[in-house]
This record gives structure tokens, sequence and C-alpha cells, in this order.
């Protein structure tokens, strides 16, 4: 266990207080900006009392990310009005709010930390099955819950990683609604159609 | 412009030398594993003379990366037998392809070096858009090649990430064959279906 040199006592009050500083600087300069020094600094800790809590600055992010919207609701909502449309408004709905520079900044930071190392991608792989993949099967029918909510996984951080964190030519800087119509189509596909058949040679 | 201490002289060779040792580390321990230390040690150079040619891990990955097949001749392939059900033999390709150890090591290895910080993320694009995305585009009629091509790139990379990176339940451990038939359909919908249709509410 290492020994700290910190400003504060350890405890759980030291511990709220670098999970509120870790929200704030990873809110205010995304991912990859964030230090461990500079959310020690603002908790007013040694940088390796953060460390002893909290390990790495990946274990920290997926520790202290919030949603900047409620998967739960959303798939709701999508779901409220029959499966018919129910994909098509899942492209539109969730491109939108990726739109929002909070949820953004959240999804892209989730991709990078699960890229980052496989501690990492543990911790996102659980954020993610629990938050919104489980949650979202259990709104599906029978045919092959899981596999449709992450197959509807694998397009959207693929889009998230294409336009956000890859800066691909085409989807970059196409038009989100242009988008959520090419992926509308997918989402249906993925929430209602056919998975099983075979692929003609 | 660093000094260096190196066993070798500067020179083309020596380039040359931490490029082949490059590959050979990054082929035999993953993109994550390989440090500029052992590729150093392996070239017989000073580690700072691996930095001073290629900057970084993720340059010096971008820079030696070898696709082990070949895009344009896979997407040829694909498109050869008319486009009716391109996209279904595109997904069963791709998804066999990925399945070969090496071809995965050198996805994923693009995946994580994008991810980590901008500059490798523009490296990484430069080399799909232009040895993956432009060539596939230029076999693609002309209704909106660029974006059905990237449209493509999305999807795939999704895939990747989830299968390979994350380690999503539902698709980690999915057969390849169920996946090929649950992803063929999207695949011919971004080559050939009505991506411009606006989505309902």
């Amino acid at each position: 266990m290492p020994r700290t040199r910190g400003r504060r006592p350890a405890g759980s009050n030291t511990r709220e207080a670098i999970v509120a500083a870790a929200k704030h600087q990873f809110g205010e300069h995304g991912y990859p900006r964030t230090t461990l020094r500079g959310i020690a600094r603002e908790a007013g800790v040694d940088t390796r009392l953060v460390t002893h809590y909290f390990g790495s600055k990946q274990n920290l992010f997926v520790t202290v990310v919030d949603f900047p919207f409620d998967p739960v609701a959303l798939a709701d909502a999508v779901l409220s009005e029959g499966t018919g449309r129910a994909g098509y408004r899942l492209a539109e709905l969730t491109i939108r709010i990726l739109e929002d520079p909070g949820t953004r900044q959240t999804m892209t930071g989730l991709v990078r930390a699960a890229a980052s190392e496989d501690e990492a991608a543990g911790l996102v792989r659980r954020i993610l099955t629990e938050r919104m993949l489980t949650p979202l099967a259990e709104l599906l029918g029978p045919d092959h819950p899981e596999l449709r909510a992450a197959l509807i996984g694998t397009q959207l951080s693929g889009y998230v990683f294409t336009r956000y964190v890859l800066g691909l030519p085409g989807i970059a800087e196409a038009d989100p609604t242009e988008l959520a119509s090419a992926v509308g189509p997918v989402m249906q596909h993925y929430l209602t159609g056919p998975l099983g058949e075979p692929v003609p040679g």
C-alpha cells in the first residue's frame, strides 16, 4: 500500500472530494486532457492518494462517469409506440443526443478508456452492460434480446468512434439528420429483423 | 534534435532496422504490450534514436502497419458478382478474416492507437482513408460512394471495438457465422440501400 504525504487525512470525505474533483475535471477538460495531478490539486490531496484510492485515471473515470441521459428512459420512449419504427426513432434520438457536448464527452471518454488497457476495458464493459445493454434487452421480446442489444452496441460504438474519436471523412462532417436516416434501417434491423438467416455465398 | 548514444550510427540502415524490429515486436506482442525500449533493443539502437525517427509508439505503429489482407482485392471480390448480395458477402468475408489473429491484431491495434491521442488518430484516419475507404468508394456507383464507404467503416470499426477491444457480452463470445448473418443486411443497406429517406418521428 503506497504511503501518502497528503494534505488531508485519508477517509470518506477525502474519497468524496476526489470524486467531485474528478467529475468536474473530466467534464471541464475531457478525458484525454484530464490528469490525476490536476484532480488531486482540485481535491486538495496528494496525487498518490488518488492513485491509492482509484488506481489509474481510467479506473477513476469509469467510477465517476455519469450518463448525461437515462438509457432506460430513452429505450422506453423509443419502444413505447411499438416496434414498427422503433429502430428509426432509436437512431434519430441517439444521434441527436450525441450532438450534445456533455454526452459526446462521456461516450468518447468511455471508448478511449476501454481502448487504453484491459482493466479499464473490463470496467467500461461492466458499465455499458449494466446500465445500457441489460436494461435494453429486458425491454425487447423473447427473440435474441441480448444479441440484439449488443448488435445495437456495435453500431453505436462504431458511430461514436468514427465520428468523434477517429474523425473519419464522410462521417465526421456529415449532417446528423442525414446520418440518422442512413442508420435508422440498421437499428430497425437489429431490433426486429431476422438475425439467423444464413448468408448466401 | 535529441543526441543519441546509440550503438549504431544514424542512417537509413538504422531506420530500416527499427522498422523491421517494430513489425516483429508489434506482431509478436500486440500493440499494448510492445514498448519502444523493446523495439530499440531488438534493433540494436538506443531508445532515443527510435523516438528521434518516429516520435511515439503510436506513430511507429501506423508507419509500419501492414494489412494482412488487401482491402481493394477484397472489395473487388465482393462486388465482382454484382451488388445484389454484395453486402452479405462483405460481412461474411470481413468477419471471417477478423478471426485470423494477425488481422485482428492489426485492426485492434489501429483502434487502440486512434483512441490514444489526437496525433495517432490523424495517422490512423489517413491510413484507413487512403487504403480502405477511398479504394472502396471508387468501386461504388455515383450514389454517395464516400458516405457509403464511411458508413461501412462505422459498422466494421464498432464490430472490432465491441468484439475484440471491449469484449462486449453477446458479441465477444458469439459464433462468427451467426454474426455475419446479423450484420449482412446492414452492409447491404450501406452499399445499396436508400440513405436519404427522412426518419419518421
